[in-house]
């Protein structure tokens, strides 16, 4: 279809289309408390059939400053994200700010791309996931004299503001709760590894908290692909012909662990007994499954609301006194898949 | 925590320090070619240490447009609208076009007040979910003078150009196949309904081909709450006590149709002999149930990147030939649970 855009309406349409002067219906339409109700209903309903629409760019202008929050995550395809931008939209949906959405595929390189086009906007605020920066994308965070809040993840020093859970401690519990239920052969499967830092801080915390009881653990298996469930079902597959006495399993995700519950099930393994499993994230999605895998509640929602929160106070008042590091505090859910100590 | 935003970078600090006056610094940071390799690099450099992002505010006063591209959609939370962001980003990405996201919860009024939102700042194009749309949110459309891509849905008149597939054909299909494989007592589950005009309908696309078969829909069950595996499960418990002689299952989506699927190999119902289940969207996370889900692609990946492709060629050009109608088409997966006929 080959079409010329129609000519863009302005004043001077709404002002013929409703029979009221330009001046006027610009006051309306800047909200301006001058104007009868009578006049204003006129001007509004004649802009709402026309399907006229203000411009804000040279108000932005002025200000030096758009309505817009910077969002910058690694994922859509996953069910992290999606949860924290629920979060982000419920706070932002009752103000003038909107979020913009930025992709980095876990790569730092692609962070630096995105943060940079984002930042000629002239955003009002930045969000963006972790904590693990490239040089130049920090330097552009800290000149850019707009609140930043860095979430998901705690374990480190923010730029500015950040939201998270400390992945160290949340890998540290779940091995002091594997220890405690008194697992010794443990695997550990990772997806997106070594990329995604803050599943290799679990990781981490989990190896630690083992070496405490004197266990080392005994197989794992990093992945830098997708996180579906037929890749849990083959990774445990493989690891449990590698390893065949593992008595627990600790994956990076919950999509991956319930696809290794789904292949231990379907083994006629004894769980938690025989073999015990545990992931991360509380995907609500995965209730339902024929057993309850032992998760982490990831407190996404909840990270995206207070980044939110913290971006909204900070532009109506930049001098406001905010929280500069909000480390919430995730819980184990046992499920049926780890005993208790 | 209170503090001073720095004061913001300008081309004179990149002047000084980079020793290279503000007029080259200029000619550098707007990519011209007469400036030699190494003064370049020396800029680019000395820019990156800084953080200095350049405005793009200006710029886009002057040409009226931003290069932001409004994407609206109904939800974030389930597995579909991220997969369609996904296809988006693959073509903005290596453009100068960023998505700005919009979203709707289904609810037309708010659908018609985020549109509003997103045209005041003069994005580039518009690429919005469904083709039900207030009266207002159409004059806004039609009136916006950019390049409007409607998605997922191809039953009705855009207002410019559309890409998706027919989900009264989908439904259609999926009719046919119950009706060849000999299933006489058929079911219907929905969520979101009925909000959710795509799964309606498929819904009435099925009606349809039973109903050339002779046969009615036995029974069926909206319910407008979420989509997860527990309400699939509780849903389909619940039609199987009221109607204990259906022999197939019809779900407006993967996730609540995995959840049914579940319950009945629990229940150990013989699938698909004794009762045939499908769902809809090819949701690629849930390869390695325990049977493979009946289902149909959504072509949800494509039908983004395609979307994105209409706006960047609009664009470039607002005047080129496009194709204004793009029908994908998705194929029938029968899976584990849908008898060849």
């Amino acid at each position: 279809m080959s079409r010329t855009p129609p000519r863009p309406l302005t004043l001077r349409d709404v002002s013929e289309a409703s029979g009221v002067s330009e001046m006027t219906v610009s006051r309306v339409l800047r909200n301006r408390s001058d104007v009868s109700q009578a006049t204003r209903e006129k001007v509004l309903r004649a802009a709402k059939q026309l399907g006229y629409v203000p411009n804000k760019i040279a108000g932005a202008l002025a200000s030096q400053r758009v309505n817009l929050v910077a969002v910058i995550i690694p994922s859509m395809s996953n069910m992290v994200f999606p949860e924290v931008m629920t979060g982000i939209n419920k706070v932002l949906e009752n103000t003038e700010l909107q979020p913009v959405v930025g992709i980095t595929d876990y790569l730092p390189e692609k962070e630096e791309k995105v943060l940079y086009e984002m930042l000629s906007w002239r955003p009002s605020g930045v969000i963006i996931a972790g904590l693990e920066h490239s040089e130049a994308s920090r330097a552009m965070l800290r000149a850019a004299g707009i609140p930043v809040v860095e979430i998901m993840d705690t374990d480190g020093d923010p730029v500015d503001a950040v939201v998270g859970i400390s992945h160290r401690r949340a890998g540290k519990e779940i091995g002091e709760a594997i220890l405690k239920a008194g697992y010794k052969r443990i695997g550990f499967m990772g997806t997106k590894m070594p990329l995604d830092h803050r599943a290799r801080k679990r990781f981490e915390g989990m190896t630690q908290a083992l070496a405490k009881g004197g266990i080392e653990v005994a197989d794992h298996e990093f992945y830098s692909g997708g996180s579906a469930l037929a890749k849990g079902r083959e990774m445990t597959q493989a690891m449990l012909e590698r390893t065949p006495d593992l008595d627990f399993l600790y994956y990076s995700n919950d999509m991956i662990g319930a696809g290794g519950l789904l292949y231990l099930i379907e083994k006629g393994y004894d769980i938690p007994t025989q073999i015990g499993l545990a992931g991360f994230n509380g995907v609500e999605l995965l209730q339902g499954l024929p057993m309850k895998l032992a998760t982490m509640d990831a407190c996404r929602s909840e990270i995206g609301r207070r980044a939110a929160e913290i971006i909204v106070a900070r532009t109506e008042d930049p001098n406001v006194e905010i929280e500069e590091r909000i480390e919430l505090t995730p819980t184990i859910s046992y499920g049926d898949t780890l005993r208790r100590g």
